[in-house]
């Protein structure tokens, strides 16, 4: 396996599963369902979707229950990014360089888009009831648990509202809440992605806790890169100027640690995620295999980038 | 049954149930619990959780499998309320006589605790497996389906979107875009508490489609006799100048029917929606009988009311 080619086809894959979904743009709800695609948008990287679906395939998932919840929580996703856009939020007018959906559409009909997203996904992750070929609707309860449970108060959104909360009022915040938002605001989400991916091919409870756990490595590895990148990173690849954490007066996770201890903190967690992926394909061989292989690359992928 | 004894009786209940599933205040994500709790806040009516048990009980329901739902759409109602009252939207700084929540607690966290209700009301809802006795899950599945379907883009988000996206442009809706956000911004939720009440008592396909239509009728009729309170009411009752609609050159869908036949139209709907909730419960006895009784009551006391 190449991993560029599989990342490239497995992104492509997703892409076109997430936009199977969306509503279509017709009827009085017209300008809603066109703004929630406009938010879905071109040039994505659909990084949920493809993780979820790897761990699908790992724990030898068949058939095509998962793809209703890849498509959700990619919708979760951007409706978070929509609702960050906002004036009241961090007020910015682009996204993936261009117009941000409240640029285009007004404040408005984006607070709607938002909404009509997070609601459509939970509608999207209920079609899987269509596509399951024996009834396992047990399993696709635990999903939507994960879901929802790592989306919500307990996950995202509560990792967002400090983050918020720390940014409107200039707080401070200590070590222990910026491991907080980052176990949150990140992580959460990418946990999700495994989890419901595992639960979905009939993984075991084990199975589950494990990947539960790599996903909460690979959200902390990933925004300590982003503290280290900010430190040592090259203004043309990171795409914002070095330091500006620092000039900021932004407190990070690094800031607490220091860089030698933030650089060790972030290469043990990137190697517990990858292996915990790893005691789980070892044992398989073929396609099963060839996902792990594939899904420990993208990890490293991630923690590793240079920008 | 003495139907205001009943109405206080039940709205206390829902009221207890609905504030027993909001989060806890503590942890990092406080603000964010609190401002939930806040937009949840005293005085509501309860009206579609109260609407949600009393078809529960119609259709002959046990146990507390309807509790998280009732909870769930209440959420769901509140979490549109914030949002509605938005700067960008209504900028309404007063919700049943106290600050509304973004006027409290700043219109980003606003953002951010109406996304927390709408996913918190989906993570609420999923509890119900927990108080399923015979692993019903198949009805929970349904009733998940009929809530978040009707809390969507084809639901109230859509009904919202139309009649936002008419302010903003100054647009003036034809008769069929009026009847389609009456039929969406109002009715659909009203048809979801009756509906899910009725999938998670096990009602049968027949009854649940009798509510669907009820809670249609009823929603109709309830923002028709908005239009007629607004041309016949005193200022006391309705606590807004009366002929407000027709100054600010709103069009209603009175405006499209005329007086009298805005009347003899809301007079239908309501003396069906009445009819069909007796076409359910008149052949039954007991517990069930009274249930109907009072939700016919109910559904009286919405279409003929006053203010």
């Amino acid at each position: 396996m190449i991993f560029t080619e599989e990342m490239k086809k497995r992104t492509e894959e997703a892409d076109v599963c997430v936009r199977s979904y969306l509503p279509e743009i017709k009827g009085h709800a017209k300008m809603l369902a066109e703004s929630m695609d406009y938010s879905v948008g071109a040039g994505g990287k659909r990084l949920r979707p493809v993780m979820m679906k790897a761990a699908f395939d790992m724990c030898g998932g068949q058939g095509d229950i998962v793809k209703p919840f890849m498509a959700a929580i990619e919708f979760i996703h951007n409706y978070s990014l929509v609702h960050d856009d906002l004036p009241e939020m961090d007020n910015d007018m682009l996204r993936r360089g261009v117009p941000s959906t409240h640029a285009k559409y007004g404040s408005g009909m984006a607070v709607l888009a938002g909404d009509g997203l997070l609601n459509y996904a939970f509608e999207t992750a209920l079609k899987s009831t269509e596509v399951s070929y024996d009834k396992d609707y047990g399993h696709i309860l635990d999903a939507l648990k994960v879901l929802a449970g790592k989306s919500g108060i307990y996950g995202m959104a509560g990792g967002q509202a400090l983050d918020v909360e720390a940014d409107k009022k200039d707080l401070e915040l200590s070590e222990e809440e910026i491991l907080f938002v980052y176990e949150n605001k990140t992580a959460a989400l990418l946990q999700a992605s495994l989890v419901c991916g595992a639960i979905l091919a009939g993984a075991s409870d084990k199975d589950c806790d494990t990947l539960m756990r790599a996903g909460y490595c690979l959200g902390v590895a990933f925004q300590l890169q982003d503290d280290i990148l900010d430190v040592t990173g090259s203004e043309t690849e990171i795409g914002k100027p070095v330091g500006s954490d620092e000039r900021n007066g932004k407190k990070t996770y690094l800031s607490y640690l220091g860089f030698d201890a933030a650089e060790k903190k972030q290469e043990e967690l990137s190697a517990e995620a990858a292996a915990l992926v790893r005691s789980i394909y070892e044992t398989e061989d073929g396609e099963r295999r060839e996902a792990g292989e594939f899904l420990e690359g993208l990890i490293e992928s991630l923690v590793k980038r240079r920008k």
